[in-house]
């Protein structure tokens, strides 16, 4: 059985809430909306990722055999109840933003209007699959903010949080403008250019370095990047070097060579130097180890002559801000508005649309959230996707999604650009008709505040 | 297709290397270890994790036609290749440390010993899955130094990195003393113990609070769980407390309360009081929302009167450290040790044994890293776990690794149990016959360093 695609992918909570609807006969509409509460430190936007996926869960979704013995054998359930779940299906719409889209807290990226069952069912692994794929985009973009023009490459896949992890983190990427990924299951399964030399176990393996070298060479002539710090770096780059014109008259390319430790600005420069004195002009260097967007930016900076990186742990961790305030609230059941009131944890009722308003060059100028329907200004940011548990739409081809990102990423304020949390943060505007909403919903649910002793 | 298990779920180099390995007749027998090469921040030890994934993983490797369709069309091999990765098996052995065991850094916690392109190969999957459970096992063992005796319950499936992370996490947070989990296919399939109430979302669907939890009292009437922070929290107590005689005469338990807001403190203060005073001193208070080990901590230390704790996002994404250094490396080759010099990561050659010695009640005094067979005291951590490509045992029991987790923590030394890095690290020896092989090592591949310009 496929872990990812069971149903039992999901908090027991939402089985034991499911249980009581059902037991109550509560199965009208409700809707759910998926949005981040806060920006993390250090970040000024956020990127939406992660809705393909969210698709595919809910068209698939269903308890199978596998599933329904567990649930009948766990005691908590009547046999009713099983009965139920084997023909649950999700017949509801979806709304949401776009992949690609840039957006800020408290917009909501995504809308669920389904029988409450269904719209409660499907939060745990809806949050899974969008929480992730967006904190990795919005991650990735940040290194293609920083190090613009060059070459960047998902190298994670051994640190990701699982093989799930692995696979999305390298698409989510790869959408926000990386150039390609290391993961082969995620160039396979969804066409990302894959990249890939050789590990140092692959030089240690032979006795000497520059037969190693000339080893792979051999097997992938086309273009050959050999990794040179084994050892020591700039001796490697040296017989990579002496290596030439022999490799030549193969017709083997040298393509680049790659740096994996060490001073990575003196190493690349004498690199670059050593190649350029052996006439090996067109060979590129391609650097990684312990890289995050902060690096890439200080690399750069220094003047380091790197024509790619590959970024593996902090990209797929997201390691500075490892999660997002992403959460899927209740705002309506039985056409009635709700609003949660928590400390802290306050949410807008009712059902919403971000307007995005441009200035004159068509940069962002700020977004208003107000209720569906509003007769707002602005570009309405949130797309109808799914209407009766059917997609509306073919799925967008990533190469769609990522000239999104690219664009998104050229309209950005200049100020929100920098990897440090800008001083003037995006203005998001709160509609009065919104407000009005809260203000109502606040009046029918009033709760007089009592202290003990 | 389960891309969990696909071959795919590999770096490309991987699948280069190999094909090089191919062509040139390199199948002689590697030697790889994974180890961790540091501490993160606040960390004194690390706890092992995932060794049952891993053996699963090497026994099912395979390519099947759709990895192999992919791997002909990708025009990077050659056709003999691609039959020989039909062939492809894992049969070789592995060495490992029980999960559950106390770690430290520079210590090999697996080894593979297999032909050179089926342990370079599995690499990447290897890596991923021990280095998270790994990583999600060491944090939850702090959360269980920190809250002794108290319910912890993992709520981390909707902010883990993807499906399998969620999966993985709550069986790597079960071994390290987790009392179980909110996801259901962890109990599913791993028999963890499950735990689960309501959303906010549910007590909103009802017009009336009260209305909510008598719904949801009835439907689970052996014993439920009411979440009291939708509204006003005191004021949701007191209506359980209200509750309680009809709930009883219809023989209903009120088993606890969850707060998941506000004044953890001050409001588990005044539930207890209130909860006290209408005669429910059974009806335990459980807290969740933004824990982490520092906040039980504190929580426990101002002396909140509650039982047991959900734990999400900081368990399951280890925020606070959300990756090991973690590597995988190659120690010997043809039956000649190698070993890594590149700046600042430099290994330790050939194949290795930990021993570790205690004191004379018992906990851990210091361990010894030497070569396998190398005649020391202390007790070898290092075990075998795979012969020819077959697990030696059957899959030990999560209770078994559960048991053993625990006496690994009380066996700990004092000094390693609170939060921050201890003043004194736990010592761990690099023995004289190590450092004699890795001074070998060093004379037979020596390089001389140079500089361009």
């Amino acid at each position: 059985m496929n872990p990812l695609s069971s149903a039992l992918l999901t908090d027991l909570y939402q089985l034991t809430m499911l249980h009581t609807y059902y037991v109550r006969g509560m199965g009208e509409s409700a809707v759910f909306e998926f949005f981040i509460r806060k920006l993390p430190p250090d970040r000024n936007f956020m990127m939406a990722a992660g809705l393909e996926q969210a698709i595919e869960y809910l068209e698939r979704l269903r308890f199978g055999p596998e599933e329904l013995e567990w649930v009948a054998k766990s005691g908590l359930f009547s046999t009713d109840f099983v009965r139920h779940l084997e023909a649950l299906r999700f017949t509801g719409e979806v709304h949401a933003m776009p992949e690609g889209t840039i957006f800020f807290p408290n917009e909501p990226i995504l809308r669920v209007i389904a029988p409450m069952p269904q719209a409660q069912l499907v939060e745990s692994r809806l949050i899974n699959l969008v929480h992730f794929e967006t904190l990795v985009a919005t991650k990735a973009a940040r290194g293609v903010l920083a190090a613009p023009g060059k070459v960047l490459v998902d190298f994670g896949l051994r640190r990701a949080h699982g093989g799930e992890a692995g696979l999305l983190a390298a698409r989510a990427a790869y959408i926000a403008g990386y150039t390609g990924t290391a993961t082969v299951l995620a160039g396979a399964r969804f066409g990302i250019p894959l990249f890939g030399t050789m590990a140092h176990s692959f030089v240690q393996a032979h006795d000497d370095e520059a037969q190693a070298f000339i080893d792979f060479a051999r097997a992938f002539p086309k273009g050959t990047v050999f990794l040179v710090d084994t050892y020591d770096t700039e001796a490697a780059v040296r017989k990579v070097a002496a290596l030439a014109p022999q490799l030549q008259r193969e017709r083997i390319a040298i393509k680049g060579i790659r740096l994996d430790s060490g001073d990575l600005v003196a190493l690349a420069k004498s690199a670059r130097c050593i190649l350029d004195d052996a006439g090996l002009r067109e060979t590129t260097i391609f650097a990684s180890g312990n890289l995050d967007e902060y690096r890439l930016r200080k690399l750069l900076a220094a003047g380091a002559p790197i024509d790619g990186f590959g970024v593996g742990t902090s990209l797929v961790t997201s390691s500075d801000a490892p999660f997002l305030d992403a959460v899927y609230k209740l705002q309506e059941y039985a056409g009635r508005p709700r609003r949660k009131r928590s400390t802290a944890k306050a949410t807008w009722p009712g059902r919403k649309q971000v307007f995005r308003h441009r200035d004159d060059f068509g940069r962002f100028n700020h977004d208003v959230v107000s209720v569906e329907g509003d007769a707002q200004n602005g570009e309405p940011l949130l797309v109808p996707v799914m209407r009766n548990g059917r997609r509306l739409d073919a799925a967008e081809s990533l190469e769609s999604i990522r000239r999104r990102a690219a664009a998104q990423l050229k309209q950005l304020p200049e100020r929100l650009a920098p990897l440090e949390a800008a001083v003037a943060p995006y203005r998001v505007e709160i509609a009065p008709a919104l407000r009005m909403l809260a203000d109502e919903v606040d009046r029918t649910t009033s709760e007089v505040p009592a202290l003990c002793k």
